[in-house]
């Protein structure tokens, strides 16, 4: 299995850390443990890596640079609090959500919060293209999630819509990690849109992968039920793949009409697992995966460019 | 009473409201229904114009200025969304709030959509200190909005935290219309403080106003009962006024334990009514309005000054 080493932007990401520590550090006690619980909660931090990563290509890392890393984790942790809300999740990385122990308008204030404060990060980079940057991603992010959330018919979506709703879920925002470390970093032009394209392709790849792993994953690594974005009503690749191979398949006619039993869920993942279609979808995140490396080909040789070539492959080969 | 006269501008608040229109008509239907609804209501649009006219001083309006001016206006919009949902308003400008025909999913993700739009049309204008200021505000507002719902003992508010709660919901955003305006349009680095100035003192006098009108409005204009705010539980200018002057009103110790009947709260809004606590908190408003004023004092004179100055006696003497 690949795997990918952050031993080179080690000291960045403690910066990073550092800057996250010190947003959660306000001087109201409520609120500065909400923040805490949010922002120290770990996980990857794969987006502030990725703009630390893009920017290690041209020179010492500055102030700036730790600012946007700090400001897309912060723009990430907001889509969360606000998408968990919505899903009524109850666990995020192991920990209860935040909308399990407050009222939803402490959880809709908190997640606004959290998009102001990483607009306020990225904007101390003092750079027109970053602020104009950071507002396209959020909106790109937000009409993706409304347009998901008021489709009538979620069972009839195409390949190109998708297409869209992971790009503006996961791949925009990598895509602006990589974007904003060349931008911050001062990077050519030509490099900076293959820097950004690289982001996009890792960031499909990305997700994809992720889909797949709700269907083939187990449910103790999951943290979930197997099959649970179909059960919730969110077609992925996996089921894509699978209806268009079967267009006969009757579960599809009842999925339309919204009468499915649970039972009947259970089969219907057990035939998409058994199908060709994870391997099917699998070729899709492969070929995100491929495009991601290309796009780094003629860019300088070092560890950085090594690091983010591991990272394409181990985001598709990742069993978690 | 005094009126204001927004003919200097009316060509361009067309603009804004055009700019508005094509911000609602996205490719896709029910989104495009929900948008239309929000941004074609109507509503007083004052904080466009305090960007024109703060603008209007410094020669003819640029594209730039009307993105700015739909950008505020924008802004304004999305935190009345979530405002509605936290609040669980029924109607909002005489029509009914989209949390009431929509479920919360959809009402959290049009605000955040709506925040995203305001942040993308702010850099049009291609300007660090507009990216900057922008951003700085929306941390402000939900920085004061999320402070107010985590305050654990609302009725033991000080006069310090009244006054950083308006200048947050209300004064930060006037502030940043006629700061944006100045930025903008070009104003020399002194003009532009003093216009910022002149939005803050024009903001807090607007708002502490609306804190009146709530006890002292009659039912009909207001379209809420009277004395609204206290009875759900948010202690304004009038009721801060009054114990501050009546330390022993059994009520104040009611309030602190929560156990407050309907009809007690009638007597305790007609005895703040009939204190000099509204003629306190009118001398409040009149002292930010005389401070917007004064900020003009040194501007370059002109139909702009004058219509600014109209404003500020406008914003304390209206009745609705």
């Amino acid at each position: 299995m690949a795997t990918f080493d952050f031993s080179l932007i080690q000291d960045d990401l403690q910066r990073v850390e550092h800057k996250l520590h010190e947003l959660a550090a306000v001087d109201f006690p409520p609120l500065a443990g909400i923040l805490g619980q949010l922002l120290k909660s770990g996980g990857k931090r794969l987006r502030p890596a990725l703009v630390l990563l893009s920017a290690d290509f041209y020179g010492a890392t500055r102030d700036e640079t730790i600012s946007i890393a700090a400001a897309v984790e912060t723009l990430h942790t907001a889509t969360l609090v606000h998408d968990d809300l919505i899903d009524n999740s109850l666990l995020r990385r192991g920990n209860p959500t935040l909308n399990t122990n407050w009222p939803s308008g402490v959880v809709v204030l908190v997640g606004d919060y959290l998009f102001g404060k990483s607009a306020e990060l990225a904007s101390r980079a003092r750079s027109i293209d970053m602020g104009e940057l950071f507002a396209r991603t959020v909106a790109t992010i937000c009409d993706g999630e409304v347009r998901s959330m008021l489709n009538g018919s979620p069972w009839a979506i195409t390949r190109e819509q998708y297409d869209y709703r992971i790009y503006a879920k996961t791949a925009s925002l990598f895509a602006t990690c990589t974007e904003a470390g060349a931008i911050v970093a001062g990077a050519p032009e030509g490099e900076r849109a293959l820097l950004r394209e690289y982001g996009r392709s890792l960031g499909m790849a990305f997700q994809i992968t992720d889909d797949i792993l709700d269907f083939v994953g187990n449910e103790k690594t999951l943290g979930k039920p197997v099959g649970s974005d179909l059960r919730q009503g969110t077609v992925t690749l996996p089921a894509l793949c699978y209806f268009e191979s079967h267009p006969d398949d009757p579960a599809l006619r009842e999925l339309s009409s919204g009468a499915v039993r649970e039972d009947a869920f259970d089969d219907l993942i057990d035939r998409i697992r058994a199908s060709g279609a994870i391997a099917a979808a699998y070729k899709d995140a492969h070929r995100f995966s491929l495009q991601a490396k290309e796009a780094l080909s003629t860019l300088p040789q070092g560890r950085a460019r090594r690091v983010l070539l591991d990272l394409a492959d181990f985001v598709v080969d990742r069993r978690t």
